[in-house]
């Protein structure tokens, strides 16, 4: 027994995703480079490339390091780094232990990359770029008919160049995963179009969000980096990205106040993350009471408003809780409780935790 | 040199606004017992009670057990803790060396109480609790004029009676500080007065959010329990609780990416914390830019907006972002860098970091 709040992952329903999304990308004829940010966790990494997934996708130095550390030896870090100071040192000495890719997304972060591995100097490390492309997201990357001119200085500095890549984030939003997917599908066309037409090749043609991973499209991409699809959460829920019956992550949590048609229950801001996104019906998602809606968060206390003709349940009662957004969640945790059938059997250490840098 | 991102805390100002809390409370004539869940930092547990605090508010027994480890031993955990499983085991150790008050605002929660500190019993250690009341934030808490009830039966349980306590966090808005502090006042009032009525003495009349302090009642309340007054954050700044020359906490961040009047810095929800409140301008603020804002924000990057006139700054630029809710953000890592006048001179461990349970 265990006090609440804690995550547990339901191991059954994360093998499902798991086999159900590497299936998704053989059909598809994409490799699956899964974003490692959303579960920072060694025991899952190690499952995904069971699962045939090529490598991973991370975000920071920080989480490269921690996965290299776990024996994977083909990392991406999705981010236009900017590399000075410790950060180059740790670029250089990953990049001599691991098949390492960096996103940029400018001409000075590309010199500030190839700089940082000593390229086309005595002591290089061989490191790869792939160019970053905004296609609708509005976040970082270049408009894609710009990344030739990012993949040629990274060619120029000594870096090898593998491809583009893009994050259609506007794909979380009603209805808007289609759209994306062929956004992103439009716009890395480009920018590949655009390369080739340079005379640089371009053998990585990369996307992928979870919602719009259905609608990838196979005929441009060959690669394919979902996060959150191994556990989903209440965002991939109230988006229609997974069936509640398939989330596989939760937080228990022990009613402790309870007043009318509302119970609050011990897991806030603080376990849960506090993202609650313009679509998002409430903080989060009561797997068992899918009438209820979390109506207030505090950092330790989620206030659930239950329906007038609904039993509010007791004083002590545990609740599975599904974060809004599951990469937050897991962050603030060190470890997961694994449950098969609700059984406690192992812990899981989340070894890339606060990993930031 | 240390790789953004990361949080600082700027000792003198840190300083300056832990004695002025504590000149507030003394002017007043209360007690300050501040909230640690803000920090969860032994280094600066000590210091507020240098300036004079009788002892800490917590939020769970884990935070109780890292302040009572590093001896503080006056805690209240201002929660109504269910108290069955470990938990229980953990509270009647905890009460055996720290002089410990809960939270509560149910008489079965009460006996629960009563029974994991064995009191009646053989083997009994003191715990003293303190009635919950909702004074208008509608979260836990009893109604003021059924205060005295949870009291009686405390005290029929064999534990000892504080006395009453309220959070008013409706004081969060934009003009809500100075009704939510008379809200505060008359809610303690009718139930400090209840308890008398019952002939249940009511020594600890104990209220106090950062926005309200200001506007405490020094009539009514006994004690104040403000958290976020030593850092300030961007909620502060907008709600006008604190001067931006005041904010003692902000990350470092460097600028990523960048176009037309967009800057794009790599510190997300993952150090930031996601907190955006209805009346928050944006997701953060930047301390060197009053008049940008961070239109998005994800795990690892916040989207920064400036004004069309503005010089947006170049590629590599460190700048000082203030999180919307300086609490979540001190979760999310595992030290503090401290700096006087922008030198770094020394690290200060979150040793509560994470402790939910």
């Amino acid at each position: 027994m265990r006090d609440t709040p804690y995550l547990v992952v339901d191991e059954h329903r994360l093998e499902a995703n798991l086999a159900a999304m590497a299936e998704h990308a053989r059909a598809l004829g994409v490799a699956l480079r899964p974003h490692a940010k959303t579960h920072k966790t060694p025991e899952i990494a190690r499952r995904q490339c069971e699962h045939g997934a090529i490598g991973l996708t991370v975000a920071t130095v920080g989480e490269a390091e921690v996965f290299a550390d776990a024996g994977i030896d083909d990392l991406f870090i999705a981010y236009p780094l900017w590399a000075t100071g410790p950060r180059a040192a740790r670029l250089r000495s990953l990049a001599g232990r691991a098949r390492l890719r960096v996103g940029a997304d400018s001409i000075e972060g590309v010199r500030m990359l190839a700089d940082a591995v000593h390229a086309g100097r005595p002591g290089a490390v061989p490191l790869a770029i792939a160019v970053e492309v905004d296609s609708g997201h509005h976040r970082s990357g270049v408009a894609p008919e710009r990344a030739a001119a990012v993949a040629a200085a990274a060619l120029e500095a000594g870096l090898h160049v593998d491809g583009v890549f893009t994050f259609p984030g506007h794909s979380y939003g009603s209805g808007a995963a289609a759209p994306a997917a062929g956004d992103e599908a439009a716009a890395l066309a480009t920018a590949r179009d655009a390369l080739v037409a340079a005379g640089i090749p371009c053998p990585v043609v990369s996307g992928g969000s979870t919602p719009s991973a259905r609608a990838a499209d196979g005929g441009v991409l060959t690669e394919l980096r979902p996060g959150v699809y191994l556990f989903g959460d209440a965002q991939q829920w109230e988006l229609g990205t997974i069936e509640p019956a398939a989330i596989a992550l939760s937080a228990r949590a022990t009613v402790v106040s309870r007043r009318d048609h509302v119970a609050v229950v011990d897991a806030g801001s603080k376990i849960l993350g506090a993202d609650r996104a313009a679509y998002a019906s409430g903080y989060g998602r009561l797997l068992d009471h899918p009438d209820a809606r979390i109506t207030a968060l505090s950092e330790h206390h989620a206030t659930v408003t239950f329906p007038p003709d609904a039993v509010v349940p007791p004083l002590g009662t545990v609740l599975r809780v599904v974060p809004n957004h599951v990469c937050t969640a897991v962050n603030l945790v060190d470890e997961l409780v694994v449950e098969p059938e609700g059984d406690e059997v192992a812990v899981w250490h989340v070894a890339a935790r606060g990993r930031n840098a």
